[in-house]
């Protein structure tokens, strides 16, 4: 994968750029979040993310099509959307850490922040119109646009329903789904879809990527929500059991809070303000006794299932199609 | 004008719509901001804003082409990127009210204000997406879409330059000058620009428009520094010297805090963590002694005058033609 890495950098790094000194601690807010500097803009080498939406987009267009480069520009897009999304979520859900740093809004503030969140987005479309200065088909420039800001709003739209269920005991499964549906599945599913148009104008090879990209999106939400719990602190660089702590309605808390038989118990445990170590000793236990991780495991490996008949279902086998199998592979069966 | 206001909404209501019932409190959210509802999403009358963007771009569409209409999902747009940008202001500036009412953070909470905010946003890029599917040249789609993204990149850049200004007291006039004219400036351009390229090919013709709305854009906003702190508070609808108060590096207050004889009064003033209605007295006097008033106001007729003269290069005239020199004038003569 060093090749795509590689190229998705030098995109990237060509498109958050200042345009002039004035606006240089701007673009080095969007840097430092990138992994690229360290708080006084200086050149480091860090964690910058795992790159598995660009990396779909890429491999997908290659399955396809056979080259991957006409899809950096999208592939560096849905990163820095990603990316963009991030740094909000930190502001929202007063996270203080990303990728074991201070978040952007901790190290300049709240309003520079947010603004610098904003700025990434704007990137992000900048680089979706650079498929039209690169010489693509301009009505499939339009279409792409169109999906790529569809995906945007399904993760804005995601991201609503998330912060709703914060204060809510009743959400169901299909709850659930719908928001991970938009807040993780709809970029994963844009990235795939988009690199099978870069390729092909068949509609069911572009829908059966979609299809894909959405299931493994549910399927990796789901597995992050498996790690937020029984991850190894050591291994994911998160606090133990650190969606408990912070009482996010993950897919296992959602199983536990719903049982008929304990649910009460789980209800009561999360109506408190904070939780000690022994809350979460005991919501452990909790979620044990409803069985929550084993069902949480198997909604995971019915969508990754639907994800990779999907891909089967476009009847393509080639080394591309080999590395897609091997990122859906990495995207559930992680241990961080 | 009403014709123009009327077909707006209608664009504005059309774009701003929940998909499903479940989503229906996020754009809640967003109907209540602009004015359509109140906070429980029963519908009212209020103040929508001026639509002072949308209305050049269409007015300068007819102008150059003879129709407006075909401007609607443009106008929408900048509308809505507007609006966007006022969300995150009021959260970045901790405004509590905006025309009158509760800010929608102060309403529904900080996470959820940023990201309704976030939302605004993503559907102003799908009325701009709607050109295309409205049938207009997909070239021209391409073209338009870059130039409205970069001009949400100026005003993003523009907003960094003045969240940093908050804490210097030696920003230049040419500074203050670059950073209103990313975030301020910057959007009305875009309107005046993309209204003329809608109607016409010709390059003259669409960077005497650029220059219309960059020098009104400009000129718009130091008459509204001017009302921030001379405006008739019984008119304005905000305090009295607001912009004192709060301590904003608006262009009088910069005139006086760079003032080799009283900026050093007026720098002790601002230095202290809040001020008193006698601090504001001072200060009104001590502008008063460095003749900001004059000053500021002789800079934005110098920009309202060099947006007239972008007209007139032109050589059009036209009913339409009229209509934007009566908004000129309207933006740049205003008491509120």
């Amino acid at each position: 994968m060093e090749d795509y890495l590689a190229a998705l950098e030098n995109e990237l790094r060509a498109l958050v750029v200042a345009p002039s000194r004035a606006y240089a601690p701007y673009y080095g807010m969007l840097k430092y979040h990138l992994g690229w500097t360290d708080a006084h803009f200086a050149s480091i080498k860090t964690d910058t993310g795992k790159h598995i939406r660009p990396l779909l987009c890429l491999v997908s267009c290659e399955t396809v099509g056979g080259a991957w480069q006409p899809a950096l520009p999208v592939a560096a897009a849905i990163e820095l959307a990603h990316n963009f999304s991030l740094i909000h979520d930190d502001i929202e859900d007063q996270g203080d850490e990303r990728r074991g740093r201070a978040a952007v809004w901790k190290v300049w503030g709240l309003a520079q922040g947010l603004n610098a969140g904003d700025g990434m987005f704007v990137l992000a479309r900048l680089a979706i119109d650079r498929l039209f200065q690169r010489g693509l088909d301009v009505r499939k420039c339009a279409d792409i646009s169109l999906v790529f800001d569809e995906a945007t709003l399904a993760l804005c739209q995601g991201q609503f329903l998330d912060l709703s269920f914060e204060s809510r005991f009743d959400v169901t499964l299909a709850e659930y789904i719908q928001m991970i549906r938009g807040k993780t599945a709809a970029l994963i599913a844009a990235s795939t879809r988009i690199g099978a148009m870069l390729a092909t104008d068949d509609p069911t090879l572009i829908d059966a990527f979609d299809r894909f990209g959405a299931n493994i999106g549910l399927a990796f939400q789901i597995t992050d929500d498996i790690l937020g719990i029984w991850g190894d602190a050591t291994v994911t660089g998160k606090s133990a059991a650190t969606d408990i702590l912070s009482k996010k309605k993950s897919l296992p808390a959602i199983i536990g809070l719903r049982h008929p038989q304990h649910g009460a118990a789980l209800r009561a445990i999360y109506s408190q303000p904070s939780l000690t170590q022994d809350d979460v000793a005991r919501v452990l236990a909790l979620l044990d006794a409803v069985d929550a991780r084993a069902q949480t495991q198997s909604q995971a490996d019915e969508f990754r299932a639907a994800a990779l008949g999907a891909l089967d279902t476009t009847g393509i086998e080639n080394r591309a199609m080999d590395r897609l199998r091997e990122i859906a592979d990495a995207m559930t069966r992680r241990v961080k």
